[in-house]
């Protein structure tokens, strides 16, 4: 039995559903400022140890396994914290603050030979597994153009003030709140993360960190990335993907699948099976646990999740500039 | 040009429309007792010669092409006439009161060696081409059941009287209007016009003729058709046919498909034009024009015909005597 | 207070809740070969006795009334077995493999004079029981055609290997599982169980038991029913009853009438309660106790279940001959 | 064959096509200020005399029958005219500027012992011909509340001006140009033309006449009608009636009638014919001809239109003076 | 902290929850007739005294705060006992059985100087909220005409005998019991709770007390109000209230607002919090928890309750004399 | 009145009918290769002549106004013809083969003082007209943001060869087509026509010229459009705008548009007039005219038509080179 850690129980509280789930694991340890929800969860899930100072957790030799869900700008120095005391480290997304301190994460799990997972929740849910199904038996052919649409209409209240606003801290606004989830899921269902250029342009209308985000992404086997994220606009509410491949298209939310049969058009509708967003999380630890046994890189490993920084970090500079960014 | 004649302007109506868009096609002559119609439909389609007894124009000697679309009872024997004149013949279903009659017109025909084909405009609308495709790509696979559901809930006002309630000159009800062509896309579809044996009943609870019939129809090849045809009864209003295959299921009306990606169920809407029900005729007049040209048989030449007369005259029978009535 | 006893605790579960809202009855004893169930469920409904063996259940001097939701083929000896214990026995459906097996139940039965119920629990949802009070009322005449069908898609995946595909535990496939809920539903709203002949198809394409089945059902008084199951198959999943009669027809799930006022046709769509299941189960569980302290053949009785038992043997047995089963 | 003439070409061209579909009745003459739409009409209904000056048309010995179609404050004058001219008349709603008038009118056509009928159209649309059947057959039971609405959300632009908004030419807003449908078509459901007391609002918030009217009229056998019509207002547009009666309910556009069967309460969707609003008048000019050759008081007599001006005039008083009017 | 007792468990299940929602109050004593609530609800939420007989509760000197929700005859003498014990009193609506026990209610509660609200509990739900903003911003300009509906089917089985039908103890019927919303609701809106004269009508077709009541409610500034409530008819049910100004307009159920951009005709869907009924009892508890602390009036104080007893019994004057009752 | 004539009779029937309406022109000539629609036009809209070949046409003196609707590569050098000759212009969209064309075009126009207009007739239809209004009343605010998408599934069959499909004749393929209309319709709702830097990818995956376009167009007020165009890709259809405003915002097809009221989010659904689209060539001719008449500068000029086409060069440049064109 693997012993785990959570530091974080907002969204840490799902990543304790997920090792609970997991018959290969005992929930070791939780760490939080705050002391009720401390209480609580350690009742819930029978934790033997909880702390509001994390670094007393990662003083436990025995512990193996850490999950980190903090505020963006505790991931780097609690990730590397963790590395360094010689744990595998599943992170919430964004993995940092920007690609800089997602590259020193990298790299120290790549000196501890450490396993570094970022939690990519999203690709877990029940139509993106049947989507990607469908991608790799070719029902869509070979992808070429993809969009990527998050827009809320509005994320906060117009006088509320968190950390989420404070640049500083969260390291941007809705970019970096929902473009980690769409670009993963977008380079992982185009099963490509070699991104070449990058041209886009981003607003600050409502709040002092970006409210609206559009990119386009070209990657180098051809495919453009068309990007939308906004955290407040007047807009209706849109979160989904469309895939445009030479066999085939899709749209996500719902799922929907378009061939043609013969010269017929047809859309198609899977069943696609209902779950609660948590059985999503089961799939997620589970896949971090594999890895860890088998010392495998995991499917959204650190150095994925640092691509993906680059990319959001190409994004704010082309829209500073004016000027499309070269990463080739 | 092929010189043709229309006789009965109820339906046959259809068929001027049809003949009118063909362009190998003149329309020479239309018979019926109604002069109003006569003169109109003359009008309309610049139709040269009109009658109100067919048998003048069946006289008309350079008259090739003849479609007839009479009450039940007439057709036999005018379909004959026409056989006999030398004409080529399509006739409206039912093609006759019964499969004795239904015998005589295709031993005619085949002595005069005259194209005698029926009206099965239903496997010309749209949805219906559509689907015959999609079975001949195999999307189905091997298809073993079919539900051919027509369910009127009521087809004349409760005191109507007309020839359609006199079994002498209708052949029977709702099984003998609708059944010719529930059986004949059955039976095409399945790509099998070889019944073995035939179990039904029939009700005439609201008319003298059968209001209601159901029954079991098997073919040589393990194929059952579950047939069901009302011309009255209290229910929802239904019309479609449901086939079951080993790769795949439809139902219309309208058209889904339904089958497995991997292991995902899907459901399949496929693109079906919009047509208006008269380009259905357009493609039948069409079918027949050609294979009048090609001394072909048509693909619902009268021998189908005559094999779907015998399928009502066994549910007929199986329900008067309670028993299974073979076919082999 | 009767004292009641549970054989089986998968369906058998809901036999506990039904027996916990009764008044006149105790819960005491337990069986099944999974000791967490016993658990559980002894601490939830407060059982004194739970046994891994029923036949240790069966000795209980106090017990008289038992449940039994076993796989198929155990049906047969456990019923009789509680039957020689002297118990009242309420037996989930199929009430045994074949009709000869219920035969035996039935006489059992008979002899020990103790009452033998099959768990009709379709019957007791709302809106059969609406239903079933409309024809009493005289709402649909006398009905004379009945469709029963149960089409589901995919009952198990692909590779699953249980009990329900091996036809000596299961006694069949599709047709055995929810034949005999068609069945009854049937027969019951048309008040007769006097059939005179069957004729059948089954088809097994995709397991080693019947996964579709069809037939044609004749009763004593001109009643035809209409019957179409499948565990799998490619189609629209449907789950319903259709009754024509001669004032009135009905649909079911969700109900519909269908009548004339006058010479106009109207659909009713009756208010009926939404109810979970297990309020089914409570009334199933009170017309048995009822029947127990009144000594009265129940509504569902050993004897309805021996004549559905022998329409599915017909089936099968037309299906296999290719020919019609008299039954009178 | 009758000669019928119609005086005024808007409404009255639907008065032209009523009488082009009666057996009985030829087109004789027509009269309009709009020599277009004389030359027009004249054309299509092959019309032999048609006038600028309606009293020309007046002045022609031979025509008997008569439509009325003119803008409100012509009603009175054109229909004493025609009647002194020994014509039945058929006039459009409202009848008159208001009672007075419509009193004369009564008065001379009984002394003139000539038909005179109001055009109540409404009542002969499908719905209300088949509710109008149900409430016959006792569907409702006894009625004894009627809520009758009519509010449109606004009926001219903003700053139109026409004789409609001149309280002068129309003899009020909406409550004029709608209120005898929905009265006329309440007090003939509920078969009581007697009422007894009246208390009313009006609203002139957006027009010089009354924009919004609601009323509670009482009949002398306990029925209340509550009325609300609008010719502007902010709101959904609504236009129904809803009749409360001891066995049933009932609502129209579209027709539901509520009842119960047996204790279970049922929503009732009759199959009403869709038509278009034309065969309503071929349906009211067949009235109006029938009682004109049989001598007969018409359905919709200007006596009973009389009562319902009397209706408008006193909920204009009570509107007034806030006070309720006693009409017994 | 105040403490706080609620008499009768009912509705006052409601009024423990909103209480035990705020951190100013808590809940001492709690007296009901059914010793199975009392002690299930001194359980839930730890209430440390409990009585059979609310007298003894109002003995309790440390009590400050009492909540009422007896069935309506008890209403009166309650709420007087307890304000004569020195309480603060919500109590539920209707307040009392007519004006006169409503008029010393609060005459009591002004001598004493205590708090008298009554439990207006819909003013609190979302929409109710948002409507009354949205007018006070003006988007509805001046309100000139509100109709309140309040019209269910069946409000108790056919032949259930309780006090709700019992005119001495509940004081009416429907109008009783759903008109103190309907009408609190309106005048609120409208912001005047000024009443002229009112004009009514109530049946009683299907129970002793009334079952259908319609009324105009004329206020002080020309706002009428057109009431509708039932508790038993044939109709679909319908609960809404229409607000009618010279900006705009509104439907509640779901809230619609209807207004002009420029002259383009508007309707708006605002967007909603979707909560469960007991978070306006916790809004409703904290307002009068607020009005006891800083000794106000409360929104819906007795005094506004009075003027509502006031209508309510205006209107059923009204219906018995079939006359307009002033109040001016 | 002013005297027409139309080159080119596709889309140029619309032209047609829009003189035709318009009060102050004759149609005067028209020229086509079809001299089956030279007839029934000439017929149609009584046309005194028509041409098979344009230059006759051109060479009528008294001719003042000319629409010319021709396949792409023959806008430049008959518009030309045409300005040369002295008459005003209004040409189809796109105006021509690429910017260096327009650019000539514009020249000559303005040499010549004569109008040319680009046929942009999306801006007539109503929603657009609404939308149009709307902003400049400031419902949007500051609109920063648009997205205008167009994405047909197929917009020819598979194996169809035709000059659409042949740059040299077309211009380029979906982005040529229907990017004038989606540039047009942003940069006039936006009213800023000042492009400053364009980022764009084609493909061409089924066929010679491109099938999909995407490109980001930024204006120098900071305004960034969001361009998706595709004459062939498997997806969903789709066709609208999308504006993002400080205010408010916009989505199209059909028309809502976003706010708030106070704090609260609303969705505004504006009534807007269903019209077919030919009443919008009313409009668009009408405003023709009028500049004609007052020889102004249409708001569609040959000047904006060349900024477009600006636009979907540089559109083609920078997906080929994969850099960004700078435009300022």
């Amino acid at each position: 039995m693997l012993k785990a850690g959570v530091i974080g129980l907002g969204m840490g509280e799902n990543h304790l559903y997920g090792y609970s789930k997991n018959p290969e694991v005992r929930i070791w340890a939780i760490a939080d400022l705050d002391e009720e929800k401390l209480k609580s969860f350690s009742q819930k899930y029978s934790v033997p140890h909880s702390f509001k100072d994390y670094r007393e957790l990662l003083k436990l030799k025995e512990l193996e396994v850490i999950s980190i869900a903090l505020p963006n700008f505790l991931h780097c120095p609690v990730v590397i914290g963790a590395l360094e005391a010689g744990k595998d480290v599943l992170v919430e997304k964004p993995m940092a603050l920007n690609s800089q301190e997602a590259e020193k994460m990298v790299k120290v799990a790549r000196e501890k030979k450490k396993v570094l997972m970022v939690g990519m929740n999203y690709r877990y849910i029940p139509e993106m597994q049947v989507l990607k199904k469908f991608i790799e038996q070719g029902e869509l052919g070979n992808i070429y153009y993809i969009k990527a649409v998050a827009l809320r209409r509005k994320t906060f209240p117009k006088d509320s003030t968190n950390w989420f606003k404070d640049k500083q801290k969260s390291g941007g606004g809705g970019l970096v709140d929902m473009g980690p989830h769409m670009l993963d899921l977008s380079l992982w269902l185009a099963d490509n993360f070699d991104v070449t250029s990058i041209y886009g342009v981003t607003y600050n209308k409502f709040m002092p960190v970006d409210d609206l985000a559009s990119a386009l992404v070209k990657l180098n086997n051809g495919v453009t990335i068309n990007l939308e994220i906004s955290w407040e606009t007047f807009t209706k509410p849109q979160f989904f993907l469309s895939l445009f491949g030479t066999k085939g298209g899709a749209m996500t939310n719902p799922l929907k699948v378009y061939q043609e049969f013969g010269d017929t058009s047809v859309e198609v509708t899977p069943e696609v099976k209902k779950e609660d967003f948590t059985s999503g999380m089961e799939r997620e630890i589970a896949h971090f646990i594999k890895c860890i046994k088998e010392r495998k890189e995991p499917s959204s490993s650190g150095e994925k999740g640092l691509r993906v920084m680059r990319i959001l970090d190409a994004i704010y500079e082309s829209a500073k500039t004016g000027r499309e960014v070269r990463m080739d």
